[in-house]
């Protein structure tokens, strides 16, 4: 019977780790207390999945493509597409782009990436920009625009271009603004030198620009640090991905916290939700994320929702935190086991990479993943955690295979052969 | 927490089996008793690696390019250009390489493939070879050497040549030296003509030069068969890899007991440790080259260590030799585990094939592997074996991902995406 249940893929970002010594060698996932998610494993086929392949770490954007079921060792060149796509630039595929700072400088000397954190006039600083670059740079269209706080992203639009460059943004203060130049790989490309050389002139356009604007004589007569120049980093190109709905012939949904991933569903063209309530952080209401979801899945096929926390207390080093963090996501799992019909609904509870306490950063360690409900068969793991996955009948899936499985028990992947 | 762990790995060469009947249907692994390895496998990550792809048995020069990250299917057309670089020749890419034995030859008959395993006055001959040839072959270039006793490797460089051709070495005597000819595939190809036709120059030319030589005057008188011939096998072209250190961005040594092998770290420009106690047999003092492994480790990011011995009790069919071997790998890794800070060391114990005494040669069974120390997810296993790491959360894995798990654990692989 092919019944096209509603796909569901519930994310713990970063959720998964390494023993901790603190927890008696135990890893957060297995030293907590998880109902939903244990409900999850027993009524489920668990496993492992990895991302690019055994051992390689990923990203948040390239964690998420994978699990989307778009390759990034194919079509991931740098942040910067998503980043421009997240802020509302309409990117187009060629573009190259970067995520880019409202910064600091004096003297020639970078004093604070964040321009004090600026919440106000980023909007007229990126229109003074646009107005000096509106001839382009070298043949090259030039799209600059403001994000929340400090935050911007640029595109560059034309033939001739090559992410390959190095980032001005140095990630530091305290030294001079380093001049944008090809990558070793690429250090006698015609079109990343081409590329380097448009991003230092606009860096220097941007500072002179800056320098003396009405916004930033009001922030230093109010004792603030000025925005006075523009780091760029990230460099990608934008590729060319079918669109979600296309590529699945799904009406599809996103409800994220991270920015980053937000861009690539707007790239994607999945309906991206906004849930006021969700933070990004131990204060988000995952309940009010996990309704969303409940929400969206009445007139959508597809739907993916993260919620960020997990892969906070990971970096952080902080187990409890990290154990606090996926109690959350258990708790929204444990609305959708309550509220959906599981003999038309599909679930995937996994994570985009892990993010053990014990590194601080996202590892490449194989990532807990199970599927449940229509369809599945459970294959006898009991909780849901790093060892008893090693148990599961999905034993260990590469990431681009999420998709298929997921359309096989959703009745939506058609057959190969006759 | 970045540490940049030490990493290791541990080869007991050919280690891996079939249920032996004269063991009550075990493995020589499963049967005997190996309290170090069992402990690597009860504080480590067990599963199995496939090399190539399942089913398929490597040799050892393709086996620890697996290992090491370097692909066969793509780099590797013949074992030449490792045994010349072990012999001591400058192998260059491109560079067309053969192992070669001094052998008797008697009315065109061969007598003897190894020259009555001769060990004095190949130096002299060597000489006498490259003399003849100092001015090539067809435009190519000839570099002959001998190495130990019978042994020798040779390597024609320039344009137009071909690795696909035929042995010289039928590998058995009693019957006429063969042609070099190319190989079926290869049969119209002017580079593998040209190549087959150089060669078959070579070893006549290098027969009518030996023929009466001082070496061989002396030899006669002495009773001894003369080494009249040269016979060339294993043709290859020497790949462009890049060199360990730099592929990684980490510093490696290599101690192993296998020329071919040694010819593979060296063309890796990997730094290969000569363990004057390692014969390679089963009189190996196993636990100087643990030792050897210790004091590289001093110096090195990166130590590979390949104890012979179970790959040599495999070939024989002999259960016990095979069990014993393995236990000189197990007192090994049992010096590792005591010398070690496992905080700041990861590990993996495998093999390179598998050598099932029920099959006297390389096999192309799941070779098992454990990955031990930092920051690795113990997953139950309570013993090294087949049967046991079928329960393991590596699962089954391609040999070439091998590296990239290291890298995760030692903290040495960037991370893909942002």
């Amino acid at each position: 019977m092919h019944n096209n249940a509603t796909q569901i893929i519930m994310i713990g970002d970063g959720m998964g780790g390494r023993p901790v010594p603190s927890l008696d060698g135990q890893t957060c996932l297995e030293a907590g207390d998880y109902p939903a998610l244990d409900e999850v494993a027993r009524g489920g086929e668990c496993g492992y999945t990895d991302p690019i392949r055994p051992g390689q770490a990923v990203g948040s954007d390239t964690g998420h493509m994978v699990i989307l079921g778009y390759d990034p060792v194919e079509y991931y060149t740098g942040r910067g597409p998503f980043e421009a796509k997240g802020v509302g630039i309409d990117v187009q595929p060629g573009d190259v782009a970067f995520r880019c700072n409202f910064s600091t400088v004096e003297n020639g000397i970078i004093k604070d990436r964040r321009a004090g954190r600026i919440t106000e006039g980023t909007h007229q600083l990126a229109a003074a920009a646009n107005q000096a670059f509106s001839d382009g740079i070298d043949g090259v269209e030039v799209i600059f625009k403001e994000s929340v706080a400090h935050r911007a992203a640029l595109v560059l639009r034309g033939e001739g271009l090559d992410p390959r460059i190095t980032d001005v943004d140095p990630h530091e203060t305290g030294g001079k603004v380093p001049k944008c130049q090809p990558t070793a790989e690429a250090s006698n490309d015609p079109a990343a030198q081409k590329t380097a050389a448009i991003i230092n002139e606009f860096v220097q356009g941007v500072q002179e620009v800056f320098e003396n604007h009405e916004v930033n004589q009001q922030r230093r007569a109010a004792g603030l640090p000025p925005a006075n120049i523009v780091l760029p980093r990230g460099a990608g190109t934008a590729p060319h991905l079918m669109p979600f709905p296309e590529q699945y012939g799904l009406s599809s949904a996103m409800i994220v916290e991270v920015d980053l991933v937000r861009g690539l569903g707007l790239y994607l063209n999945m309906d991206v939700i906004n849930v006021p309530e969700a933070t990004g952080g131990m204060d988000t209401d995952e309940m009010a994320m996990a309704q969303a979801v409940v929400e969206a899945a009445a007139s959508h096929d597809f739907v993916l929702c993260n919620i960020k926390s997990p892969g906070v207390g990971g970096p952080d080093g902080n187990a409890e935190q990290q154990m606090a963090a996926i109690a959350k996501v258990d708790r929204a799992v444990g609305h959708l086991l309550e509220t959906f019909d599981w003999d038309s609904t599909v679930l995937m509870v996994t994570a985009d990479h892990c993010t053990p306490v014990t590194v601080m950063d996202h590892s490449g360690d194989a990532i807990p993943a199970a599927f449940y409900g229509h369809g599945v068969r459970p294959d006898g793991v009991q909780s849901f955690g790093e060892r008893p996955f090693a148990a599961g009948s999905v034993h260990r899936i590469h990431g681009l295979d999420i998709m298929y499985i997921m359309g096989n028990y959703a009745g939506t992947l058609p057959k190969f052969g006759a």
